[in-house]
């Protein structure tokens, strides 16, 4: 299979939860869809979608569509969520607690198995079943588990020192969640949640409400 | 002042991130910083910064550079963070209460004023200071305390007719943190935090780790 780029990957997950509202949810027999329809939800060619769906092994039948239970499987193979990752959690604040404890990330695959924190106060305090942990566990934890993913909820201030200290331990994907703008080797894949731009854009839509002329 | 574009205002955020954690924290007398090295800090031109110094009203010092405080201000004025402006969250669930309970949204003038969730047990209960009520609430809420902004943390199924009850209660902008593709008239504002698109973008990295070949 070719490898697919952020984008392939971006639309994948909008047919993912696409398909599983519109049209499992409602149709649960054997629901089929054709590119078409797909295209319309999410805005795009249905030339687009066909493309998708052949790089991922995707048959249509011709008249008929694509059978929208193959697609999801295809996408959760594709993208992996068939496997189990485990993964560490940096930062046992609210977000990071949130993060811990949201049950829906198993099925994805994603099993976030420790949770680390520098407020010695916190160290021993226990978040849906993970007790937290003091940093210095950091690296035996990451090695004696291979764990690949680091999840980063820390304040900015000591985002790339820890970022640094995972990498070191053996990380390979991070996601961010911190405003640090962290650098990293160019083999390590990172995501950045920035939710403080979203922040700035709602902000600055309302001062234009408030203030039209400004 | 002319209107600012969504890479402008993402550009503007992470000025004033960059600069509060890089200059302001170390070098609190009277800190002065260059284009070139906020253009280096965010992987941009020089050209880049000076416009958008320029375009929110910050005049450098030929040899010496932008004042950061300057700069920290007005960033804060263009965006808005000045002002006060009240929310109302819909999904008191776990991120719901994460992003109810995060006293840094002051900062940015963001306030959250109404909880609301669809399950009756929760109705009542309180979230830092704010108690959880009823969906039947929402209009009333809205109009009586003049509220642009809603945040929704939702399930996907309810999030569109949510969204068009918000909309017809006169929420004119719009962070949605729920799978949904939410459709909305051009006039609205919407911001959307797809985390789940992160999620598939991590899984396939890791995936890939584990079966290079695949």
């Amino acid at each position: 299979m070719n490898p697919l780029n952020r984008q392939a990957i971006e639309r994948l997950m909008h047919y993912y939860y696409c398909i599983q509202e519109e049209f499992i949810n409602l149709n649960s027999d054997c629901p089929v869809l054709s590119s078409s329809q797909l295209a319309k939800h999410l805005a795009l060619d249905d030339s687009q979608v066909r493309k998708d769906m052949a790089a991922i092994g995707v048959k249509g039948h011709r008249h008929v569509g694509f059978d929208a239970n193959e697609v999801v499987d295809k996408i959760r193979q594709s993208l992996g969520f068939t496997q189990n990752y485990p993964a560490v959690l940096l930062g046992a604040g609210r977000l990071g607690g949130a993060l811990a404890a949201y049950e829906g990330f198993n099925t994805f695959g994603l099993d976030i198995v420790a949770l680390f924190d520098a407020d010695q106060r916190k160290i021993g305090l226990s978040i849906s079943g993970h007790i937290i942990q003091p940093l210095e566990q950091l690296e035996p934890v990451i090695k004696r588990n291979h764990i690949h993913l680091g999840i980063l909820t820390v304040p900015s201030e000591t985002a790339q020192e820890l970022t640094d200290r995972l990498i070191k331990a053996g990380i390979q994907v991070l996601w961010n969640f911190s405003p640090a703008r962290l650098s990293v080797p160019d083999n390590i894949f990172i995501r950045h949640e920035h939710l403080f731009v979203g922040l700035g854009q709602l902000s600055y839509y309302i001062k234009k409400i408030n203030n039209p002329e400004s």
